[in-house]
């Protein structure tokens, strides 16, 4: 493996690109590829089976670009099919659980977390079942949150609609006197005023976007694989459905024109 | 083509359920074979290729099903890909917006009709060319609601936060003076008190169902190919994902338990 060689993330659609964001503000210089299924987006309401397939897909088609580690930006497919990756995968493969339970438990004081995202990442439990491996006495309060994504997605971010159904989703947690809140799906950063104002001041929003990026940057560390460039990295992206619609909420989330977007073929991915 | 064919039935995923309920009342002696497609919902956000891809694959499953008429119970892909599925196919093929801009017609008085549904569909313009063909002096008034969707999937039917989303998508569409709104997504129909009471209840709400069901009796008669039986029709139920969550939906929105219900691989779509 090639200390040049890009780094894959991949994502149902385009709530990957804020831990893209974080990961470019700690390691500029690495290349890397994204593909984002936006022809099959959301997975968070699927069957783990078809999230599964999905997921292995997705790898399959990165692995293809000579990824030295892959990133799984995704809670739902980092909830359901990280097991089934890193049984199928050589390469290192990082999901978002693990730094960002890791994460949450360094910043909770009275061990009290919640956990919000999608339907499919709550009910396999991914989070909960983390935390306490990682700390027995933790409690863990959980909800789905499923409106959250539509809702991002519309950029509805500051509607009293919104702030109605942050107050329905999240009073439970607020009233189980958590702490600290992991945001459990990639697209609730930017939800995250509205969702502060949900649970008060005093609970710390857990975003997995940045201790994910740190872990890889361990990782590389590790294996002698960051690359040494003192340029830029080249930024590849690719999606399943046409790339109009991405571009602009891309560019939008990175705060930069991009030029390398690439449609995939669906054939690409399921004739294996 | 034999009289005792079933009619296929084509919907993203459960909403076409709405239009199959509508079907059965007025010919309950039909058999019926549907197909949604749960593992790639939602089309209404997704581009125009993709969604005539996914329209073509599902056409081509129910047609090795020998239906002789299919009914694409979906307003995003009948705004879509009514026009390929016709060059494509020697059946009958019905869509949402025909029969659904017909009845608005006539049912409205002022011709100010207001047409809501998913982004593809108001993009599309297809109600608007639509009722401009059928008669050219309406004055049509669309807007895209993207939210409503996920709002009737959480059953949030009368929730304070989904009145506000209706009271925005639809006032200017009041102010405007219609005096007819088709709801041009099959999931509409779910939201209906919500919605009335943001037009107000002097505006006919317009479900494309009840005449789309109509229509396919016109066109099976005309064929002479309504089936004679006097027992009731078999109904199966195919769908992409997995069908716990589809049978759940369907039988609360059928009224009735389902036995038939099967998961079709990808790969029988996508490898044709």
């Amino acid at each position: 493996m090639n200390r040049t060689n890009p780094i894959g993330f991949f994502d149902s659609g385009v709530g990957g690109l804020t831990v893209v964001k974080s990961f470019m503000q700690f390691m500029p210089n690495e290349n890397i590829v994204y593909f984002g299924d936006t022809a099959r987006v959301p997975y968070g309401s699927k069957s783990n089976e078809t999230v599964i397939e999905y997921t292995l897909q997705a790898a399959n088609f990165l692995l293809r670009k000579n990824i030295k580690l892959l990133v799984v930006a995704c809670n739902t497919a980092s909830s359901v099919a990280l097991n089934d990756l890193r049984k199928f995968l050589t390469i290192p493969v990082i999901g978002m659980i693990e730094p960002g339970a890791k994460y949450a438990l360094s910043e909770s004081k009275n061990k009290r977390i919640g956990v919000i995202g999608t339907r499919a990442t709550i009910n396999n439990k991914a989070y909960s079942n983390e935390l306490k491996k990682q700390n027995p006495k933790v409690k863990v309060f959980e909800k789905a949150c499923p409106l959250f994504v539509p809702l991002a997605e519309e950029g509805w971010i500051d509607h009293k609609a919104t702030e109605l159904i942050a107050k329905e989703y999240l009073t439970e947690l607020k009233e189980n006197k958590i702490d600290s809140l992991i945001l459990g799906c990639t697209h609730y950063p930017i939800l995250a005023n509205v969702i502060q104002k949900a649970v008060g001041k005093s609970v710390k929003l857990i975003d997995s976007g940045t201790p994910a990026a740190r872990l890889v940057e361990d990782y590389l560390n590790g294996r002698g694989l960051r690359n040494q460039s003192v340029h830029h990295g080249v930024a590849e992206f690719y999606v399943s459905d046409v790339p109009t619609k991405f571009k602009e909420i891309a560019e939008k989330f990175l705060g930069k024109k991009l030029t390398h977007i690439h449609k995939v073929e669906l054939e690409e991915l399921t004739n294996e």
